[in-house]
Order: structure tokens, then C-alpha cells, then sequence
């Protein structure tokens, strides 16, 4: 509680080195970060003092409750949050208005810009972004639960007898046993595809029968707001040459791209260290996406790790770490884990089932 | 097939009258609606003559997959959708490109007009949305489907010891249940509240135990795309005085409004005819949210019915009609229907538990 107070008043103390007298924050995840606050509908105001949660009726008891003990935050409850706010930043005699240009719409930003007369607008981009990037001790615990969580259900895929389920089925079973474990909801829909259909990097499970060949789970779990991201690729009946061939480059790409990560290490060298192993081995054309991503209370976050990022690894940072190779009407190999970017090294969070598994 | 191809012309031949020769169309829900892409990153260029799907490699193969036999969407996959469009703007001769103002951010707007110039742009708001309020019969059937999936989760808790499970425990179980039916995913994030927290209209469940009182489920279903939405309250135990006549209060307002429902009506008279009941009761202040809004590919979208809404009931608009009581500290009582609008009159798609129902 103490640490959320102390992150909305480090925002707020930015606030004048962006010379603006106050700040608009829409995005809800930034809003969740910096005040706890986990309904869908809420708008939060800053000053170089605190800040304003505005909310409408349906949230004023849940508000009240997720605020509480944090005095940095006062809630408002509104019918008209434009009202509110214009309220608002008139007693605080805000000259300029910062805003988050990536969350807020360009209808939104005209409407806001109408109902402000006299107030100048700044496009503040990535400001609690910057703050969210390294995880704190306590958003590194929440992560951790969300991965253990997820991993009872990537063990449980070894105990199904997948020939006799369909890609939807085996999706629905995975998600009923972390949800049995205490996921609050999926990070994004379950990724199922199995055989031909592993080329396809991200396809939604189908109700058609699971068959030999390749088995891709893509799976995360969100727990206490906090996501988890990990791929496994399996194989299901005994691999043939080429699948035990292919899974190695990846597997290879995956274990170089793990041994880069350190703090101060530039992302794109991070993708680079996967990319080249999977370009001498032949397959640099079949893997399309970026080697990993940023992962916190949202799915993807900063920082990128692809060939033209230029974000640079720090301490605290949790980043996936997932190379893949897809060969269209062939079937296609990926392999996710999540790791905690440390001052050297790196430590793998998402343990387990690295290593081809073989279903029968 | 030929349906979505239809959809896109028809909107295509609409530009013109904007006085626009291209669109961008940047909101997902409304790419699927006319294209049929389910993937979660497209862009969709249209000119007068038909449109350009823009995705990334990782939908190569899904997007041709999906946009076969609609010969009026061709498939572009690109790493750079801006400098794809680019090519495609300056080829098709657009001066002037409509953009989704809605749904493209401040900041994305701004890269827009750094990246093109010498083209104008022109928010056109709701141009697509505009054509989904009314659903066809395909998507009626959709919606059908969804919504008899998601009965069966409704008619699982009248099996479950409900005073033995947690809220979270019940919402995994009611969730088991539809995904085994056939759910592809959630509306949104089940709600299940107990006792004083169904006085949060919004509560999402806790691992606290179901005890006597009202029990709020709040549930839908995503199938083929499109969403289910609705509201059951039932009570745990022998209900009190109170509570019956809580529920009675909400039952007939619910009634009345979907009584008023019928092509022709405006939606603020159906949002009157709920509230003025729960108003004539004494509870006016303890119903603060809208009395229902349309559901189809998104679980909210046009029209809302609330007060303030200046939309007009047409035939094949499929509405919630949802009023509610919630008092702080007792507890609260929600029943949500989803209803398909009629010429006259309007059939109640989601039959079953409207009633008070009494669980031991």
C-alpha cells in the first residue's frame, strides 16, 4: 500500500521537469499501477501533489476499498468525468494539461481539447510506461505466482491423452486447471494448434482433432494483475528427423538468446544472438517476429526485444524470450520462457518442459 | 462468404459521399466484420473499389486462410504496414483519407500525418459501427449460439453446493462449463459476488466464501466472434422480505422496459421505463448505470440505452436490458436479458432463471 502511495507521488513530482501543471492518466493498466485501482472505467488526474481517481457509480464502493490507506489518491465519483476534471484543473490552476497520446483517441483528445478552452494540451508519452518497465520485489512475487500457476497447466498437457481431443477441447482443459489453481483469468486466449497448423504463430485452437506431429500451447495466466506468457511446443507421436532438426535450431536460438541477457545489454542484441542461430541453420525467413517482449500487468509491455529495438536490459526488467521457426504447410516450433533480467545474467522464471517432450 | 463481401463494397461505395477517396480502418471488431480477420493486428485500407488487409507475417497464413472467396479484400503482409499503406495511398490517388478517430490514438494520428504528407485526413466516427447496430441473420444465429452455450453455465449453478465454493471456485466452475460447451473465450471477465458485494455492480470474484444472500452472475459467452451478455441474481437460503421485494422492484422494471421495446422506440423511453418503476420505489439513487446497451461482436456497442442515449430501436437490434438496485452495505440485485428488437415488439433471447431462484 505504502509502495503505491510512494509511485503516484514520484509521478507526480515529475511532473513540472515536463512542464505541465498536471496530468491526465487514461490507460487503465498505468492507472491500476499507480493506485491499485482495478475497475474498467476510471480517468486519474495528477498534480505535483497527488492525484484525483475518477470513476462513476458503479465503482464507488470497489473504489473506496482499492484506495484505501493511500492518501496520495482521492476518488471521484462522477456522472460527468470531463465535469469533474474541468472542475479539477481549474482549482488547481493547471495551465497546461499533460495526457497519454498513445491511450487517449484522437476523437477523445478533440472532445477533451473542446471542453478545455484556455488550457493548453501536451502529449506526455510513456511516462508511468518508463516507471513500469523494472519490476519492483512485489510485482516480481506476482509474477511468480502467475507462473506457477500456469505451469500446472503446461504439466498437465503430459497427463492428456491428446489424440483423443480436439485443439479447443485440450485448450479448455488447460485453462480449467489453472483456473482450478487460482488464475483469475487467461493473459489472452489459449493458444492450441496442432500439426500443420503450428505454423501459424498465433492460432486460435480449432474444434479439430489433435493429430501426429507438432503440439503448440501458448498459454499465460493473470493473477493478482499480473501476467504470464510461455509457449510450449510439443511433439506428439515419435518425431521425425526434420522435427527433431528444427526444434534444436530453436531450442539452440532460445538457449543463445538466454545466455545475452544481462543488464546493459542492448535488446536488439538479445533478438540478434536468437536471429543468427536460426539464419545459419537456413530459416531466417521463417521466423517473422521479434525474439521477446516486456511482460507485467499487461501481456506485452516495453521493453521490445527485436532487431531495431533500442531499449537497453535493466536490472528488474522480466522480458519473454521466445524465438520460433514456421514452415507454412509443414507445422512450425516455438519456444517461450520469461526471465528476470538481473545485474549479470538473467534468471528463468517459466522452468520446465524446455526440452522436446515427446506425447504418445 | 459472399455476405462479408458485400459488407466491405457497400461500405466502400459509402467514401465518396464523406468526401473522402480512402479510409483507414484501425479498430478490430470492425476489420472482422468486414473481412472476416480474426487475427489481433491488421490494418485495413479501403478505397472506392475495395480494400487491402495490412498484416504482419505472423498472419500470413491465417489471413489468406480467412479472406478466401472475397475477392473484394486483398492480403498484404508487410513489416511496415505505414510504408505499405503509403504505397497503396499514393497508387490509389487518395487526397483526402478517412480515419477511425474513435479508435486510433493521439500519438498514431500524429505518425500518420508525419508519414504522408501532402494527404489530407478526416476523422469519420462510427462509419462501420454505423453498420453494425443492425445484425443479419448470421449474426443473429451467432449470437443464438453464444447465448445457449452460456445457458448451460447459468443452469450449472442451480447444481452446484454453491454455500461450499468460493466465488472464484463458482465462476471457474460456471466457466468449465460453457468452455466445455463450446465457448471460445469469455465476453469478459465472469462476474460472481456474494451476499453485501453484490452491491458492486461490477465485483469481480474473490476466493472469500459464498454465504446466504443474493448471488450476482454476471456472464457471457464469445462464439464465432460474437458475444453473449447477461445477468442472473439469484439468493442463497430463505430470502428476506427485503430481498424479495428488492428483486421484485428490479424484476418489474425490467418488464416494463422490455415491454416498451419495439422498433421505432427511442432507447432513453426504454431506459424511462425501467428507472421510472425503481424511481417510484424509492430507489432511484441505487441504480446508476445505464439500462442496457447493444451487444454483437464487442459485448458493448451501439446503441446505449440510457437516458441521455438519442438512438432509435430498429428491427434486428440486439439489446440488454439490464436495470438494477444496489445499496452499499446490504447488497444489490441486477437481471440482465438480452433481447432482439422486433417491428413490433421484441423477442427475449435469453429465456430461463428471470425469476427469483432460490438456491440450498
Amino acid at each position: 500500500m505504502g509502495a503505491l502511495n510512494d509511485r503516484v507521488l514520484t509521478v507526480c513530482r515529475e511532473l513540472a521537469g515536463h512542464g505541465i501543471g498536471g496530468m491526465l492518466i487514461t490507460d487503465l493498466a498505468n492507472i491500476r499501477y499507480l493506485t491499485g485501482f482495478t475497475g474498467s472505467s476510471a480517468r486519474l488526474f495528477l498534480t505535483g501533489k497527488g492525484g484525483y481517481l475518477l470513476t462513476d457509480s458503479r465503482y464507488k464502493l470497489q473504489g473506496a476499498a482499492e484506495l484505501k490507506g493511500r492518501p496520495a489518491v482521492r476518488l471521484r465519483v462522477c456522472k460527468s468525468a470531463y465535469g469533474e476534471l474541468g472542475k479539477l484543473v481549474e482549482r488547481a490552476g493547471v495551465k497546461k494539461l499533460g495526457f497519454e497520446g498513445s491511450s487517449l483517441s484522437y476523437d477523445a483528445y478533440l472532445a477533451l481539447k473542446k471542453a478545455f478552452k484556455g488550457v493548453g494540451f501536451k502529449s506526455i508519452p510513456g511516462l508511468v510506461e518508463a516507471r513500469r518497465v523494472v519490476k519492483d520485489k512485489a510485482e516480481v512475487r506476482a509474477i511468480r505466482r502467475a507462473i506457477a500457476v500456469a505451469q500446472k497447466g503446461f504439466e498437465s498437457v503430459e497427463d492428456c491423452d491428446v489424440l483423443k481431443m480436439t485443439e479447443v477441447g485440450l485448450a479448455n482443459h488447460i485453462e480449467s486447471v489453472v483456473k482450478g489453481a487460482g488464475a483469475e483469468s487467461m493473459s489472452f486466449s489459449t493458444i492450441v494448434a496442432s500439426a500443420k497448423r503450428t505454423a501459424l504463430p498465433h492460432a486460435m485452437p480449432t474444434g479439430r482433432a489433435i493429430k501426429k506431429g507438432f503440439l503448440t500451447v501458448d498459454m499465460g495466466v493473470s493473477l493478482g494483475g499480473y501476467k504470464s506468457d510461455e509457449t510450449r511446443t510439443f511433439v506428439v507421436g515419435e518425431p521425425t528427423r526434420r522435427q527433431r532438426e528444427v526444434y534444436g535450431v530453436v531450442k539452440e536460438a532460445h538457449d543463445r538468446a538466454i545466455d545475452a541477457v544481462s543488464a546493459g545489454v542492448g535488446a536488439s542484441e538479445i533478438d540478434r544472438a536468437a536471429r543468427s542461430v536460426i539464419k545459419k541453420a537456413g530459416y531466417g525467413r521463417n521466423f517473422g517476429h521479434g525474439t521477446g517482449h516486456g511482460v507485467g500487468i499487461n501481456v506485452h509491455e516495453r521493453p521490445g526485444v527485436g532487431p531495431k529495438s533500442k531499449d537497453v536490459l535493466e536490472e528488474g526488467m522480466v522480458i519473454t524470450i521466445e524465438p520460433g521457426i514456421y514452415i507454412p504447410g509443414w507445422g512450425g516450433v516455438r519456444i517461450e520462457d520469461m526471465v528476470l533480467v538481473k545485474g549479470r545474467g538473467c534468471e528463468v522464471l517459466t522452468e520446465g518442459l524446455q526440452e522436446l517432450r515427446i506425447l504418445r
